[in-house]
């Protein structure tokens, strides 16, 4: 099962049903709001991971469909407020919702792609006592993202980041929902408990390396495939595993050097590529690569009971 | 069946449920941000309706416990984002959770209340096909709210706001929550399709009477009453039936005079009472305190089936 393969066949399904939710409300201001970033593209990578693990089990693919929907505008609700949050003015290649709209209307965006979520899962073609699951399960994990942003926040404020603090904070943030897609997608097919299980472990893992893997696109990627202006993760000081990892590494001049770039809103574009000439020499972004590969290793071997 | 009788026997309870629900999560400052509203107390007014009405139809009201939780959960979390945007700085007599906690974490604790809301919504004692229906109509109905509050923030940039205009803000901003209320007692009390539709009427009307009313207590009461500095919804120009009504009746110079001091953030003491007397001579007030306690009347007249 190649996430990569499937990815482009079954986008255009999500989206269809993504476009028809937003089909809703009357105030046309709100309603654009809502649409910026779910009608500006994304990989839509919850749902279709949701599909993937319903089809491996029982070929329903087409019943998780709500449910992946909800995933999907569950993602982008999170990112119209942390946008806000975080000062981040571009997104996929486009002003942010706050940019455009204003904080207020951003903020009530995002409440009100929220409970769109929610409006969309109480429509899942399964058993009720099911849907009770995943009910509580999508409000705990909403409710952990949010946790997960608060410490990412607070990240901000510390020079002092573990590894280990930092994976438990993408773990809440990022992984959960991977894990609950795919979670919900084991429940919807019809898969047995240690199904169930095993595809939570499943999204968990590739939730965890697709953040990593995400976070050094952001230091070394291109501004297309950012989305972002380059070097807005270094600028911003965006607590990365590379970041981390520098700050356990770097020494002497190099760690001063670093420290004068790292969190500079105004450094400049030969700054920042010093910045990452460092982390590459001192062996940071390769120690995330290998991280994010094993994860992908791990979230291989959760695959082996299908 | 008198609410304000009923109150401070079923708000112990209630206290006793939402205290139970906020101790969950690990990080320290969001634990408390949320906590702010819910802690400093309130009427809790819309789970006490829900039990109200479950009592009426089969004397199941604890039953109703998790869903007014989820509820009070709801409307503290409006609470927190709009006062941010609304810039309010004061709440309930203490300062609110943005000014305490700061915007990013006051955001994120709205999130984290609406989440726990339908965590513990999960956990109603009711047919899982009516928690189907409980889980979409709540959802909806915090949709609705969400353009409520869309619709009132666009008022504070027009002048002719009508009547109509007015009552179907504060329907969808704060009647729809009481109507939902209510329509869930009566759903969780077993009731029949026609008590379901009497008792959402009566929460509807309730909910538009209370609105009103809190509007007249905004303008005429003291900053004990009010739990904010006296005069502050008339130096924010807050859209008001009062409001609405004193553009549509007031003329030449009090209509002038009115003019220079609502919207107006540095209106003194004086300037505030100038307007308090203007709008009470224009008989704005007595307008609206009839509209109100028509709105209690219909209230009292969806009652009859029960």
């Amino acid at each position: 099962m190649q996430l990569s393969e499937e990815l482009a066949k079954r986008r255009d399904v999500i989206n269809k049903e993504i476009e028809k939710a937003l089909k809703i409300g009357d105030n046309v201001t709100l309603k654009k709001a809502m649409a910026h970033y779910p009608q500006a593209g994304g990989k839509r990578l919850r749902p279709v991971l949701a599909m993937l693990v319903a089809d491996a089990i029982s070929c329903t693919s087409e019943k998780t469909f709500p449910f992946g929907c909800a995933l999907e505008l569950v993602h982008n609700f999170t990112l119209v407020h942390d946008d806000i949050m975080d000062r981040d003015d571009f997104r996929r290649g486009i002003e942010s919702v706050h940019k455009v709209f204003g904080e207020p209307t951003a903020i009530i965006a995002g409440d009100a792609l929220f409970s769109l979520a929610f409006e969309v899962l109480s429509r899942t073609d399964v058993e009720p006592a099911k849907l009770r699951g995943l009910l509580r399960d999508t409000a705990v994990i909403v409710r952990i993202i949010a946790e997960g942003q608060q410490v990412d926040m607070e990240f901000e404020n510390r020079k002092d980041v573990s590894e280990d603090e930092y994976l438990s904070m993408i773990g809440d943030k990022t992984a959960s929902l991977f894990s609950l897609a795919a979670k919900g997608g084991a429940i919807i097919g019809g898969g047995t408990e240690q199904q169930v299980e095993q595809a939570s472990s499943y999204g968990y893992h590739l939730g965890m390396g697709f953040q990593i893997r995400d976070d050094i696109i952001g230091i070394e990627g291109d501004e297309k495939a950012i989305g972002k202006p380059v070097g807005s993760d270094i600028r911003n000081g965006k607590r990365t595993l590379i970041a981390v990892k520098a700050h356990e590494v770097l020494k002497g001049k190099e760690m001063k050097r670093f420290q004068e770039i790292f969190g500079n809103e105004s450094a400049g574009e030969d700054d920042i590529k010093d910045a990452v000439s460092i982390l590459r020499s001192a062996g940071a972004i390769d120690y995330a690569q290998n991280a994010a590969n094993e994860y992908a290793v791990n979230a291989n071997e959760s695959l082996k009971i299908f």
